[in-house]
Protein backbone atom coordinates (compact mmCIF):
# COMPACT_ATOMS: atom_id res chain seq x y z
CA UNK A 1 0.00 0.00 0.00
CA UNK A 2 0.89 3.49 -0.89
CA UNK A 3 2.39 5.56 1.84
CA UNK A 4 0.64 8.89 2.44
CA UNK A 5 1.69 12.34 4.70
CA UNK A 6 -0.23 14.49 5.36
CA UNK A 7 1.26 16.16 8.39
CA UNK A 8 3.79 18.93 8.59
CA UNK A 9 4.77 17.45 11.77
CA UNK A 10 5.39 13.95 10.04
CA UNK A 11 9.37 12.73 11.04
CA UNK A 12 10.21 11.97 7.65
CA UNK A 13 9.25 15.70 6.20
CA UNK A 14 11.49 16.79 9.11
CA UNK A 15 14.10 14.99 7.76
CA UNK A 16 14.01 16.15 4.17
CA UNK A 17 13.90 19.44 5.53
CA UNK A 18 17.20 19.03 7.67
CA UNK A 19 18.62 17.23 4.62
CA UNK A 20 17.61 20.45 2.41
CA UNK A 21 18.89 22.41 4.82
CA UNK A 22 22.13 21.33 6.48
CA UNK A 23 24.98 20.01 5.00
CA UNK A 24 25.87 18.16 8.02
CA UNK A 25 23.25 16.15 7.57
CA UNK A 26 23.63 15.02 3.99
CA UNK A 27 26.67 14.11 5.02
CA UNK A 28 25.88 12.24 8.19
CA UNK A 29 23.10 10.02 5.94
CA UNK A 30 25.21 10.20 3.01
CA UNK A 31 21.86 10.84 0.95
CA UNK A 32 21.09 14.19 -0.44
CA UNK A 33 17.75 15.99 -2.29
CA UNK A 34 16.55 16.56 -5.42
CA UNK A 35 13.44 18.45 -6.69
CA UNK A 36 12.08 18.56 -10.17
CA UNK A 37 11.53 16.12 -12.68
CA UNK A 38 14.69 17.25 -14.90
CA UNK A 39 17.16 17.37 -11.84
CA UNK A 40 15.93 13.97 -11.06
CA UNK A 41 16.67 12.80 -14.91
CA UNK A 42 19.56 14.08 -14.87
CA UNK A 43 20.70 12.69 -11.26
CA UNK A 44 19.41 9.26 -12.48
CA UNK A 45 21.64 9.61 -16.18
CA UNK A 46 24.05 10.77 -14.03
CA UNK A 47 24.11 7.04 -12.49
CA UNK A 48 23.16 8.63 -8.67
CA UNK A 49 21.07 5.83 -6.76
CA UNK A 50 17.61 6.75 -6.13
CA UNK A 51 16.32 5.75 -2.37
CA UNK A 52 13.23 7.40 -2.18
CA UNK A 53 10.53 9.71 -4.31
CA UNK A 54 7.91 11.74 -2.67
CA UNK A 55 4.81 13.50 -4.93
CA UNK A 56 2.34 15.18 -5.14
CA UNK A 57 -0.35 14.04 -7.39
CA UNK A 58 -2.51 17.07 -7.95
CA UNK A 59 0.74 17.94 -10.20
CA UNK A 60 2.41 14.74 -11.30
CA UNK A 61 0.89 11.50 -12.92
CA UNK A 62 0.82 9.09 -9.92
CA UNK A 63 1.83 6.57 -13.91
CA UNK A 64 4.70 8.93 -14.24
CA UNK A 65 6.10 8.42 -10.48
CA UNK A 66 5.85 4.50 -11.07
CA UNK A 67 7.68 4.42 -14.12
CA UNK A 68 10.69 6.06 -13.18
CA UNK A 69 10.47 4.16 -9.88
CA UNK A 70 10.46 1.00 -11.98
CA UNK A 71 13.38 1.89 -14.15
CA UNK A 72 15.34 3.05 -11.24
CA UNK A 73 15.71 0.06 -8.77
CA UNK A 74 12.07 0.45 -6.74
CA UNK A 75 12.85 3.65 -4.58
CA UNK A 76 10.66 3.73 -1.78
CA UNK A 77 7.42 6.00 -3.22
CA UNK A 78 5.27 8.43 -0.89
CA UNK A 79 2.52 10.63 -1.39
CA UNK A 80 2.30 14.39 -0.01
CA UNK A 81 -0.61 16.07 0.21
CA UNK A 82 -0.69 19.62 -1.14
CA UNK A 83 0.14 21.36 1.50
CA UNK A 84 3.18 19.11 3.00
CA UNK A 85 4.41 19.68 -0.92
CA UNK A 86 4.41 23.10 -1.02
CA UNK A 87 5.60 23.64 2.29
CA UNK A 88 8.72 21.40 1.27
CA UNK A 89 9.23 22.69 -2.55
CA UNK A 90 11.08 25.32 -3.76
CA UNK A 91 9.15 25.53 -6.62
CA UNK A 92 5.96 25.28 -4.77
CA UNK A 93 3.07 24.00 -7.75
CA UNK A 94 5.31 23.44 -10.70
CA UNK A 95 7.41 19.85 -10.57
CA UNK A 96 5.32 17.64 -7.81
CA UNK A 97 8.33 15.63 -7.35
CA UNK A 98 11.40 15.67 -4.87
CA UNK A 99 13.94 12.42 -4.72
CA UNK A 100 16.26 11.40 -2.03
CA UNK A 101 19.08 10.18 -3.58
CA UNK A 102 22.62 8.14 -2.19
CA UNK A 103 25.43 10.73 -2.20
CA UNK A 104 29.26 10.02 -4.24
CA UNK A 105 32.63 11.26 -2.68
CA UNK A 106 33.49 13.04 -5.33
CA UNK A 107 37.07 11.89 -4.58
CA UNK A 108 39.73 13.01 -7.38
CA UNK A 109 40.89 9.39 -7.52
CA UNK A 110 37.31 8.60 -8.84
CA UNK A 111 37.43 11.39 -11.76
CA UNK A 112 37.43 9.72 -15.26
CA UNK A 113 38.71 11.80 -18.26
CA UNK A 114 36.81 11.45 -21.85
CA UNK A 115 40.30 12.81 -23.54
CA UNK A 116 43.92 11.90 -23.36
CA UNK A 117 44.54 15.69 -23.10
CA UNK A 118 42.05 17.17 -21.13
CA UNK A 119 40.91 20.47 -19.91
CA UNK A 120 39.54 20.94 -16.48
CA UNK A 121 37.95 23.70 -14.42
CA UNK A 122 39.13 24.41 -11.22
CA UNK A 123 37.12 27.04 -8.88
CA UNK A 124 39.13 27.87 -5.66
CA UNK A 125 36.58 28.54 -2.81
CA UNK A 126 33.55 30.05 -4.97
CA UNK A 127 31.39 32.04 -2.60
CA UNK A 128 27.97 31.61 -3.83
CA UNK A 129 26.05 28.52 -4.86
CA UNK A 130 24.32 30.40 -7.85
CA UNK A 131 28.26 30.89 -9.30
CA UNK A 132 28.98 27.61 -9.04
CA UNK A 133 25.39 26.58 -10.55
CA UNK A 134 26.77 28.48 -13.94
CA UNK A 135 30.38 27.03 -13.72
CA UNK A 136 28.68 24.09 -14.05
CA UNK A 137 26.19 24.70 -16.79
CA UNK A 138 29.45 26.16 -19.02
CA UNK A 139 31.35 23.47 -17.87
CA UNK A 140 28.95 21.10 -19.27
CA UNK A 141 27.75 22.90 -22.17
CA UNK A 142 31.66 22.58 -23.35
CA UNK A 143 31.63 19.16 -22.31
CA UNK A 144 34.96 19.67 -19.57
CA UNK A 145 36.34 16.34 -18.43
CA UNK A 146 35.91 17.36 -14.93
CA UNK A 147 35.26 20.46 -12.75
CA UNK A 148 37.06 19.95 -9.59
CA UNK A 149 36.13 22.72 -6.25
CA UNK A 150 39.30 23.63 -4.38
CA UNK A 151 38.33 24.47 -0.52
CA UNK A 152 34.89 23.94 -1.26
CA UNK A 153 32.69 25.97 1.20
CA UNK A 154 29.62 24.05 1.08
CA UNK A 155 29.12 20.33 0.09
CA UNK A 156 28.39 19.90 -3.88
CA UNK A 157 24.44 18.94 -2.82
CA UNK A 158 23.84 21.92 -1.75
CA UNK A 159 20.07 22.31 -3.00
CA UNK A 160 20.87 25.88 -4.40
CA UNK A 161 24.04 24.24 -6.31
CA UNK A 162 21.59 21.62 -7.77
CA UNK A 163 18.98 24.41 -8.82
CA UNK A 164 21.27 27.36 -10.43
CA UNK A 165 23.45 24.41 -12.06
CA UNK A 166 19.97 23.36 -13.40
CA UNK A 167 21.00 19.70 -12.55
CA UNK A 168 24.63 20.55 -14.39
CA UNK A 169 26.21 19.08 -11.07
CA UNK A 170 25.14 15.58 -12.10
CA UNK A 171 26.34 15.80 -15.60
CA UNK A 172 29.52 17.01 -15.14
CA UNK A 173 32.51 14.54 -13.57
CA UNK A 174 33.25 16.61 -10.36
CA UNK A 175 35.20 16.23 -7.29
CA UNK A 176 36.80 18.67 -4.25
CA UNK A 177 39.35 18.48 -2.60
CA UNK A 178 42.39 20.79 -0.71
CA UNK A 179 44.24 22.97 -2.75
CA UNK A 180 47.46 21.01 -1.76
CA UNK A 181 45.74 17.43 -2.83
CA UNK A 182 44.21 19.15 -6.06
CA UNK A 183 47.95 20.42 -7.09
CA UNK A 184 49.44 17.43 -6.15
CA UNK A 185 46.57 15.65 -8.34
CA UNK A 186 47.16 17.63 -11.61
CA UNK A 187 51.15 17.51 -11.37
CA UNK A 188 50.78 13.48 -10.76
CA UNK A 189 48.71 13.39 -14.19
CA UNK A 190 50.62 16.18 -16.09
CA UNK A 191 48.00 18.28 -16.81
CA UNK A 192 49.31 22.10 -16.79
CA UNK A 193 47.92 24.43 -14.24
CA UNK A 194 46.60 27.86 -15.81
CA UNK A 195 45.89 30.20 -12.81
CA UNK A 196 44.25 33.32 -13.42
CA UNK A 197 45.64 36.06 -12.00
CA UNK A 198 46.71 39.97 -12.00
CA UNK A 199 50.23 39.34 -11.57
CA UNK A 200 52.77 38.23 -13.99
CA UNK A 201 50.03 37.18 -16.16
CA UNK A 202 49.91 36.39 -20.38
CA UNK A 203 47.21 37.02 -21.88
CA UNK A 204 44.71 34.39 -22.09
CA UNK A 205 44.36 33.95 -25.89
CA UNK A 206 47.95 33.65 -26.04
CA UNK A 207 48.35 31.32 -24.31
CA UNK A 208 48.60 27.57 -25.51
CA UNK A 209 45.01 25.17 -23.95
CA UNK A 210 45.90 22.14 -26.72
CA UNK A 211 47.53 20.07 -24.41
CA UNK A 212 46.20 18.75 -21.13
CA UNK A 213 45.13 21.95 -18.99
CA UNK A 214 43.21 23.03 -15.67
CA UNK A 215 41.75 26.58 -15.79
CA UNK A 216 41.78 27.57 -12.09
CA UNK A 217 39.92 30.59 -11.42
CA UNK A 218 39.48 32.16 -7.94
CA UNK A 219 36.73 34.10 -6.03
CA UNK A 220 35.91 37.67 -7.07
CA UNK A 221 37.17 39.52 -3.91
CA UNK A 222 40.38 37.55 -3.59
CA UNK A 223 41.26 36.36 -6.48
CA UNK A 224 43.30 32.73 -6.05
CA UNK A 225 45.83 31.97 -3.05
CA UNK A 226 49.73 32.10 -3.81
CA UNK A 227 49.74 28.17 -3.90
CA UNK A 228 48.00 28.31 -6.89
CA UNK A 229 50.00 31.19 -8.47
CA UNK A 230 53.54 29.76 -7.29
CA UNK A 231 52.42 26.36 -8.56
CA UNK A 232 50.88 27.70 -12.25
CA UNK A 233 52.62 26.66 -15.64
CA UNK A 234 51.26 30.05 -16.41
CA UNK A 235 49.69 32.47 -15.03
CA UNK A 236 46.74 34.24 -17.29
CA UNK A 237 44.79 37.21 -17.58
CA UNK A 238 41.99 38.45 -19.46
CA UNK A 239 42.61 41.94 -20.77
CA UNK A 240 40.14 44.59 -18.64
CA UNK A 241 39.76 47.77 -20.51
CA UNK A 242 37.20 49.52 -18.65
CA UNK A 243 36.54 51.78 -15.55
CA UNK A 244 36.39 48.79 -12.86
CA UNK A 245 38.54 45.37 -12.84
CA UNK A 246 35.42 43.33 -12.17
CA UNK A 247 34.38 40.65 -14.26
CA UNK A 248 31.83 37.81 -12.71
CA UNK A 249 33.50 34.76 -11.83
CA UNK A 250 31.32 32.42 -14.00
CA UNK A 251 31.53 34.67 -17.01
CA UNK A 252 35.37 35.03 -17.07
CA UNK A 253 35.27 30.83 -16.74
CA UNK A 254 33.15 30.77 -19.37
CA UNK A 255 35.26 33.05 -21.50
CA UNK A 256 38.55 31.03 -20.68
CA UNK A 257 36.90 27.99 -20.85
CA UNK A 258 35.53 28.86 -24.93
CA UNK A 259 38.92 30.22 -25.84
CA UNK A 260 40.40 26.79 -24.92
CA UNK A 261 37.53 25.21 -27.08
CA UNK A 262 38.38 27.39 -29.91
CA UNK A 263 41.86 26.15 -29.72
CA UNK A 264 41.32 22.67 -30.01
CA UNK A 265 38.54 23.21 -32.31
CA UNK A 266 35.64 21.67 -30.31
CA UNK A 267 36.99 18.36 -30.86
CA UNK A 268 37.84 18.13 -27.15
CA UNK B 1 22.09 74.99 8.79
CA UNK B 2 22.03 71.20 7.62
CA UNK B 3 19.05 69.42 7.27
CA UNK B 4 18.21 66.29 9.68
CA UNK B 5 15.90 63.38 9.38
CA UNK B 6 15.20 61.29 12.06
CA UNK B 7 12.22 59.85 11.70
CA UNK B 8 11.12 57.33 9.17
CA UNK B 9 7.56 59.12 7.93
CA UNK B 10 9.36 62.08 6.99
CA UNK B 11 8.23 62.69 3.53
CA UNK B 12 11.60 63.07 1.70
CA UNK B 13 12.12 59.13 3.28
CA UNK B 14 8.88 58.17 1.00
CA UNK B 15 9.56 59.82 -1.49
CA UNK B 16 13.14 58.12 -1.44
CA UNK B 17 11.49 54.73 -0.97
CA UNK B 18 8.95 54.94 -3.51
CA UNK B 19 12.37 56.16 -5.93
CA UNK B 20 14.14 53.22 -5.22
CA UNK B 21 10.90 50.95 -5.35
CA UNK B 22 8.92 52.02 -8.28
CA UNK B 23 9.81 52.79 -12.02
CA UNK B 24 7.08 54.57 -12.92
CA UNK B 25 8.07 56.99 -9.87
CA UNK B 26 11.22 57.40 -11.37
CA UNK B 27 10.43 58.65 -14.18
CA UNK B 28 7.63 60.65 -13.37
CA UNK B 29 9.99 62.74 -11.48
CA UNK B 30 13.41 61.89 -14.09
CA UNK B 31 15.58 61.32 -11.26
CA UNK B 32 17.08 58.18 -9.99
CA UNK B 33 18.21 56.70 -6.16
CA UNK B 34 22.25 55.55 -6.14
CA UNK B 35 23.52 54.14 -3.04
CA UNK B 36 27.23 53.66 -2.09
CA UNK B 37 29.88 55.25 -2.48
CA UNK B 38 31.79 53.42 -5.55
CA UNK B 39 28.11 53.11 -6.96
CA UNK B 40 28.38 57.13 -6.70
CA UNK B 41 31.49 58.20 -7.69
CA UNK B 42 30.92 56.26 -10.91
CA UNK B 43 27.55 57.82 -11.76
CA UNK B 44 29.75 61.19 -11.00
CA UNK B 45 32.58 59.88 -13.52
CA UNK B 46 29.97 59.21 -15.82
CA UNK B 47 28.91 62.79 -16.18
CA UNK B 48 25.37 62.44 -14.42
CA UNK B 49 23.74 65.48 -12.31
CA UNK B 50 23.57 64.70 -8.63
CA UNK B 51 20.73 66.64 -7.24
CA UNK B 52 20.78 65.00 -3.42
CA UNK B 53 23.04 63.62 -0.87
CA UNK B 54 22.06 61.71 1.68
CA UNK B 55 24.57 60.71 4.55
CA UNK B 56 24.59 59.23 7.98
CA UNK B 57 27.60 60.25 9.81
CA UNK B 58 28.39 57.31 11.97
CA UNK B 59 29.31 55.18 9.02
CA UNK B 60 30.72 58.21 6.40
CA UNK B 61 32.50 61.66 7.35
CA UNK B 62 31.15 64.38 6.70
CA UNK B 63 34.10 66.24 5.59
CA UNK B 64 34.31 63.29 2.59
CA UNK B 65 30.15 64.16 2.06
CA UNK B 66 30.85 68.06 2.00
CA UNK B 67 33.87 67.64 -0.43
CA UNK B 68 31.71 65.37 -3.14
CA UNK B 69 29.18 67.74 -3.01
CA UNK B 70 31.83 70.76 -3.55
CA UNK B 71 33.02 68.95 -6.43
CA UNK B 72 29.60 68.37 -7.83
CA UNK B 73 27.18 71.32 -8.16
CA UNK B 74 26.62 71.88 -4.61
CA UNK B 75 23.64 69.58 -4.18
CA UNK B 76 21.35 69.44 -1.23
CA UNK B 77 22.89 67.89 1.42
CA UNK B 78 20.36 65.75 4.68
CA UNK B 79 21.97 64.10 7.45
CA UNK B 80 19.73 60.38 8.44
CA UNK B 81 19.87 59.43 12.15
CA UNK B 82 21.38 55.56 11.93
CA UNK B 83 17.80 53.97 12.26
CA UNK B 84 16.06 55.99 8.94
CA UNK B 85 19.44 55.24 7.16
CA UNK B 86 19.32 51.51 8.03
CA UNK B 87 15.97 50.80 6.70
CA UNK B 88 16.27 52.59 3.51
CA UNK B 89 19.94 51.51 3.41
CA UNK B 90 20.16 47.97 1.08
CA UNK B 91 23.79 47.35 2.23
CA UNK B 92 22.37 48.58 6.07
CA UNK B 93 26.00 49.69 7.76
CA UNK B 94 28.77 49.57 4.98
CA UNK B 95 28.27 53.02 2.85
CA UNK B 96 26.47 55.55 4.59
CA UNK B 97 26.02 57.48 1.47
CA UNK B 98 22.70 57.67 -1.16
CA UNK B 99 22.43 60.01 -3.67
CA UNK B 100 19.41 61.10 -6.27
CA UNK B 101 20.46 61.60 -9.58
CA UNK B 102 18.74 62.98 -12.31
CA UNK B 103 18.13 60.45 -15.38
CA UNK B 104 19.23 60.41 -18.77
CA UNK B 105 16.85 59.35 -21.56
CA UNK B 106 18.89 56.85 -23.00
CA UNK B 107 17.91 57.16 -26.37
CA UNK B 108 19.70 55.69 -29.42
CA UNK B 109 20.21 59.06 -30.75
CA UNK B 110 22.88 60.24 -28.04
CA UNK B 111 25.57 57.13 -28.16
CA UNK B 112 28.71 57.83 -29.06
CA UNK B 113 30.98 55.56 -30.30
CA UNK B 114 34.61 55.88 -29.58
CA UNK B 115 35.51 53.63 -32.72
CA UNK B 116 35.65 53.67 -36.31
CA UNK B 117 33.94 50.13 -36.32
CA UNK B 118 32.13 49.63 -32.95
CA UNK B 119 31.73 47.03 -31.48
CA UNK B 120 28.24 46.30 -29.72
CA UNK B 121 26.46 44.66 -26.86
CA UNK B 122 22.22 44.20 -27.74
CA UNK B 123 20.21 41.99 -24.92
CA UNK B 124 16.46 42.01 -26.22
CA UNK B 125 14.11 41.55 -23.16
CA UNK B 126 16.69 40.45 -20.53
CA UNK B 127 14.33 38.83 -17.40
CA UNK B 128 16.74 39.15 -14.50
CA UNK B 129 18.51 42.78 -13.25
CA UNK B 130 21.09 40.44 -12.22
CA UNK B 131 22.03 39.36 -15.73
CA UNK B 132 21.90 42.93 -16.94
CA UNK B 133 24.12 44.05 -14.14
CA UNK B 134 26.74 41.05 -15.31
CA UNK B 135 26.15 42.18 -18.92
CA UNK B 136 26.95 45.93 -18.12
CA UNK B 137 30.36 44.71 -16.30
CA UNK B 138 31.57 42.03 -19.08
CA UNK B 139 30.86 45.31 -21.45
CA UNK B 140 32.70 47.33 -18.88
CA UNK B 141 35.70 45.13 -18.90
CA UNK B 142 35.81 44.53 -22.51
CA UNK B 143 35.23 48.59 -23.03
CA UNK B 144 32.16 48.27 -25.51
CA UNK B 145 31.19 51.03 -27.53
CA UNK B 146 27.45 50.58 -26.03
CA UNK B 147 25.35 48.56 -24.75
CA UNK B 148 21.92 48.59 -25.96
CA UNK B 149 18.33 47.04 -24.40
CA UNK B 150 15.80 46.13 -26.45
CA UNK B 151 12.06 46.05 -25.58
CA UNK B 152 13.40 46.82 -21.80
CA UNK B 153 11.35 45.38 -18.77
CA UNK B 154 12.62 47.71 -16.34
CA UNK B 155 13.91 51.37 -16.45
CA UNK B 156 18.18 51.15 -16.33
CA UNK B 157 18.12 52.54 -12.54
CA UNK B 158 16.60 49.99 -11.07
CA UNK B 159 18.61 49.62 -8.34
CA UNK B 160 19.22 45.93 -8.53
CA UNK B 161 20.72 46.76 -12.16
CA UNK B 162 22.45 49.49 -10.11
CA UNK B 163 23.78 47.27 -7.90
CA UNK B 164 24.78 44.36 -9.48
CA UNK B 165 26.33 45.93 -12.11
CA UNK B 166 28.49 47.47 -8.99
CA UNK B 167 28.06 50.90 -11.26
CA UNK B 168 29.00 50.26 -14.69
CA UNK B 169 25.59 50.96 -15.84
CA UNK B 170 27.13 54.47 -15.43
CA UNK B 171 30.77 53.77 -17.73
CA UNK B 172 29.23 52.01 -20.39
CA UNK B 173 27.38 54.36 -23.20
CA UNK B 174 23.77 52.57 -22.84
CA UNK B 175 20.67 52.96 -24.59
CA UNK B 176 17.13 51.47 -24.81
CA UNK B 177 14.52 51.14 -27.48
CA UNK B 178 12.23 48.78 -29.05
CA UNK B 179 13.42 45.69 -31.37
CA UNK B 180 12.24 47.75 -34.68
CA UNK B 181 13.89 50.43 -33.72
CA UNK B 182 17.18 49.50 -32.82
CA UNK B 183 17.23 47.30 -35.66
CA UNK B 184 16.49 50.68 -38.21
CA UNK B 185 19.39 52.58 -35.93
CA UNK B 186 21.92 49.86 -36.73
CA UNK B 187 21.39 49.44 -40.11
CA UNK B 188 21.22 53.30 -40.81
CA UNK B 189 24.88 53.38 -38.74
CA UNK B 190 25.97 50.18 -41.25
CA UNK B 191 27.05 48.16 -38.22
CA UNK B 192 26.09 44.12 -39.02
CA UNK B 193 23.69 42.41 -36.83
CA UNK B 194 24.88 38.74 -35.30
CA UNK B 195 21.96 37.38 -33.61
CA UNK B 196 22.72 34.33 -31.20
CA UNK B 197 20.21 31.49 -32.16
CA UNK B 198 20.33 28.04 -32.63
CA UNK B 199 18.82 28.12 -36.11
CA UNK B 200 20.86 28.30 -39.68
CA UNK B 201 23.64 29.04 -37.54
CA UNK B 202 27.25 29.76 -37.85
CA UNK B 203 29.50 28.89 -35.05
CA UNK B 204 30.57 32.27 -33.20
CA UNK B 205 34.71 31.83 -33.94
CA UNK B 206 34.27 31.09 -37.52
CA UNK B 207 32.75 34.37 -37.66
CA UNK B 208 34.68 37.78 -38.71
CA UNK B 209 33.55 40.85 -36.26
CA UNK B 210 36.20 42.65 -36.75
CA UNK B 211 33.68 45.47 -39.03
CA UNK B 212 31.16 47.06 -36.98
CA UNK B 213 29.32 44.35 -35.17
CA UNK B 214 26.03 44.36 -33.11
CA UNK B 215 26.27 41.37 -30.95
CA UNK B 216 22.66 40.25 -30.09
CA UNK B 217 21.51 38.05 -27.17
CA UNK B 218 17.89 37.01 -26.45
CA UNK B 219 16.39 35.67 -23.01
CA UNK B 220 17.52 31.92 -21.68
CA UNK B 221 13.93 30.93 -22.25
CA UNK B 222 12.86 32.21 -25.47
CA UNK B 223 15.46 33.22 -27.17
CA UNK B 224 15.49 36.55 -29.48
CA UNK B 225 12.52 37.04 -31.36
CA UNK B 226 11.69 36.31 -35.07
CA UNK B 227 13.02 40.08 -36.51
CA UNK B 228 16.10 39.97 -35.01
CA UNK B 229 16.86 36.88 -36.71
CA UNK B 230 15.51 38.07 -39.90
CA UNK B 231 17.35 41.05 -39.90
CA UNK B 232 20.96 39.54 -38.62
CA UNK B 233 24.03 39.35 -41.06
CA UNK B 234 24.86 35.91 -39.86
CA UNK B 235 23.24 34.20 -36.75
CA UNK B 236 25.75 32.64 -34.45
CA UNK B 237 26.11 29.93 -32.29
CA UNK B 238 28.16 28.44 -29.72
CA UNK B 239 28.78 25.11 -30.07
CA UNK B 240 27.27 23.00 -26.88
CA UNK B 241 28.33 19.59 -26.25
CA UNK B 242 26.69 19.03 -23.24
CA UNK B 243 23.52 17.07 -21.65
CA UNK B 244 21.60 20.16 -21.20
CA UNK B 245 21.44 22.96 -24.23
CA UNK B 246 22.05 25.47 -21.35
CA UNK B 247 24.13 28.51 -20.71
CA UNK B 248 23.84 31.51 -18.83
CA UNK B 249 22.73 34.06 -20.51
CA UNK B 250 25.58 37.09 -19.23
CA UNK B 251 28.15 33.86 -19.37
CA UNK B 252 27.26 33.48 -23.19
CA UNK B 253 27.96 37.44 -24.15
CA UNK B 254 30.88 37.11 -22.43
CA UNK B 255 32.48 34.62 -24.81
CA UNK B 256 30.83 36.22 -28.16
CA UNK B 257 31.96 40.00 -26.87
CA UNK B 258 36.10 38.44 -25.99
CA UNK B 259 36.05 36.47 -29.19
CA UNK B 260 35.23 39.76 -31.08
CA UNK B 261 37.67 41.84 -28.74
CA UNK B 262 40.35 38.85 -29.78
CA UNK B 263 39.64 38.83 -33.10
CA UNK B 264 40.12 42.60 -33.09
CA UNK B 265 43.60 41.93 -31.23
CA UNK B 266 42.11 43.83 -27.72
CA UNK B 267 42.72 46.95 -29.76
CA UNK B 268 38.77 48.33 -30.51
Amino acid sequence: MLKKITSFQNREIKRLIQLQEKSRNRRKENVFVVEGRREISLALKGKYRLLSLYFQPEIIDFEEVIQIARENENPEITELNAEVYSKIAYRGSTEGLIGIFESRENSLEELQFKNENPLILVAEAPEKPGNIGALLRTADASNLDAVIIANPKTDLYNPNIIRSSVGCVFTNQVATGSTSEIIEFLQKKKISIFAAALQASQAYHQVDFRLASAIVVGTEATGLSEEWLQNSKQNIIIPMQGEIDSMNVSVAAGILIFEAKRQRDFKA
